[in-house]
């Protein structure tokens, strides 16, 4: 990933072979995909965009639709060298583009309404890069819910937008009761991992875990633990169980697990329990977000893990017995 | 209320007798009651606790319960010491404990969320701290408010949370009409004390008044003062009679009017002109919040307070006939 | 204008003659009615008021009403002299004047509403100028978006403020449909200028065009562009015709292009660019805006705006190839 002409003349550096450009673009890219899940490595993204072609060609081809565009975007407009090439510029970007598939469905349309929407993410992460910078809070991925949100709400009033989009409905809707079986249980572990992409198979979700164990096996442990903490706050407090084994209680969970146990609060002990007590309120903020946004048209999105994880790393710095990362 | 042991060690203080932490814990504990109206003294806060269990011995036991853990959980965490004897880190929980039980009703489920929303609630408290110090605002009761209304927003969700709620109307549901008795006025008088803590009795509301009297003789006057103006407020622009009564347009003003006069805001006649502006606009402010989480089974509960006086408050740097007190 | 008796005093400065006194107020209050298009000129504001009363004398007694009660509000409060003088304490009150008669009705209680929601404007235009003020980050309409918003929600509970109240539906509801006439198109462009402050006759929005032409040029220019930007984004997604036609397509991107296109960021051609996808971003953020706040009676006003704008200013120091305006 090279800067644009003009800024690169202007620092003197010497311009570099077109095939080292496309390499570091490449990279950048799949680093994109794989920061969604805060892991650093193109590997574990390249597997990432195997999971989401596995889910359907349209979530892997408007997933990198959208980490494309936002990540040019970014390029574009003179962000720093090293948050693009550390992907951090793209993970945004790909879960607009997932998400509007998915609620807007297949189109041309839907594909300019994601490059649109991921420049718009791509201006967001900027803007909340310099807001939160006072506070040491990462943008985590609020550019996606913010720019999602939106134009899930704003969509009905645009005819051409509207007009092919599929029915989504909570899978509690079709198969409704709060019976758990022991399929709700599996099923709901696995989904923990590919709720975070919108995806609801099973073995989706097995290979997005394959990806993060790719990265660090401490990361896969702690996704696993906060999978099943989701799993038995949303079971223990009464949930509807399609929606548990759909992985609703999951993903959230997952996220924040990973962001508090070692991503950005230094692992030990009390951190530990740290972590566990975030993934439990992720998980039971989940339908408070689902059923504020639901009556306006939109979803829980990451909403849940972007509030929780805010709250909790804020807080660090009043309590002595935690630490953030370096 | 003493640090805990590893902490204590690392600052090598000498143990203290059992007796001695037991009286500490107590007083932090009551404080806490006490400062949900802002007050310091533990006689305050025994006093608001004996008209909550005139009230009801549920929201007694309950409020305690939300106060005890969320003070316990600053204490594990860490929080500085000064803060947790103060009742600085019991007041949100208190309030926690009373609501929930309000609105979810009197179960063992309902004391088990109460303690997981009192964890919850010290983390908002903790985070807030550190996000409004560049500020210098308080964090006034948001972390009650942000955890109870998402609470109530996630209950319907959750059928065991949810299965033995009480059905809670406005009053004007019961009683509509805006022609506004004498029994409305004096009701609605001493309610706007006993609301801060969701009591609806006039009598309930008088020991709340009596509390505050017995803290300080101005804070008394102004809370009354501030009652007046929320009824006037609501008479005059036309609301609803039997909400008036119930001290729903009161509450909120009687904390904006005490936050405003003496406590962070010196004491004078522009800034008393400025506490009753504010307590007028908090009962305004009341019915739009009332209004708007209405719609997805939230209540106004001290939302109103909270951000007119956080508005007013930011304010005062620009304004040359105001300071701050110290 | 003059600072109140008691701090003239205080500073030392001779008492001027209430000649000076009178033309110093008449001329902050026209600039505060130019300052809600960021347009320093009272000519401006004059033509501005001469447009208001075209659109209808309660638009323009109104418009006054709320812009001379905030500007006396921060002249009370002791709000820097510079401010008052030029006009940046008085535009949010004149939108509050202006909103809130139309959706209110005209009345002596919309009167004194709108004198009770001009102060409270003008104390979180003084609370937002200090919380921003870390990020330089300009309060714009927020302080009126934010009370109108309240008031209009609050509304329907005070019987005697909405006892009056006309029936304002969106044209669209009138007048279904996506098929564009030219008719849509030139009315809908300068309805762009007109909707900033409420009024949706093609003529009125030509008035306040001819203001922006007075202030100046380039001005003008870019508001003219951001209009069709706002029409063109609007009908290329499929917005209902009679929508765009009234302008509500156009009034937000025509405030974030001037805000973003010399205004706030220094002119040039990246920052036209950034201002042209700013202006198209406004455009889509509106109906979410008008679906959100519409369940709950409120309506999009300027949010779109605002929220576009802070967050493409608050972007501009990650992006080096951007700079703010001095």
């Amino acid at each position: 990933m090279d800067s644009p002409p003009t800024s690169a003349g202007a620092r003197g550096e010497p311009p570099r072979p077109p095939a080292d450009r496309i390499r570091d673009g490449v990279l950048a890219i799949l680093r994109g995909v794989a920061q969604v899940d805060f892991q650093p490595g193109h590997w574990t993204g390249l597997i990432f965009l195997a999971a989401l072609f596995v889910g359907g060609w349209q979530f892997g081809a408007f997933g990198l639709l959208g980490c494309v565009t936002a990540t040019l975007t970014a390029w574009l407009l003179g962000v720093p060298r090293d948050r693009i090439s550390a992907g951090l510029e793209g993970f945004s970007g790909t879960l607009v583009g997932v998400g509007l598939v998915l609620y807007l469905g297949t189109s041309w349309v839907t594909a300019l309404v994601v490059i649109g929407a991921a420049i718009g993410a791509s201006m967001v992460n900027s803007a909340l890069n310099v807001l939160l910078k006072s506070y040491d809070l990462p943008a985590l991925t609020a550019p996606f819910c913010v720019v999602t949100l939106l134009m899930l709400i704003a969509a009905p009033s645009f005819h051409r937008v509207w007009v092919r989009h599929p029915r989504n409905v909570a899978p509690a809707v079709a198969h409704p009761g709060t019976a758990v079986s022991w399929t709700d249980v599996w099923h709901g572990f696995f989904n923990g991992f590919g709720q975070i992409f919108f995806q609801d198979k099973w073995y989706v979700g097995l290979i997005f875990l394959v990806g993060l164990a790719v990265s660090s096996r401490t990361v896969a442990a702690v996704a696993c633990a906060a999978s099943l903490i989701g799993l038995l706050m949303g079971w223990w407090l009464g949930a509807q169980a399609a929606n548990l084994g759909a992985g609703l209680y999951g993903y959230n969970a997952v996220l924040t697990g990973i962001a508090l146990a070692g991503t950005f609060v230094a692992l030990g002990p009390v951190s530990l329990g740290y972590a566990a007590i975030g993934a439990a309120t992720a998980a039971v903020t989940t339908p408070a977000i689902t059923n504020t946004f639901g009556i306006i048209g939109g979803h829980a999105l990451t909403w849940p893990f972007v509030l929780v994880t805010w709250v909790f790393l804020a807080a660090v710095p009043t309590l002595s017995r935690l630490r953030r990362t370096a």
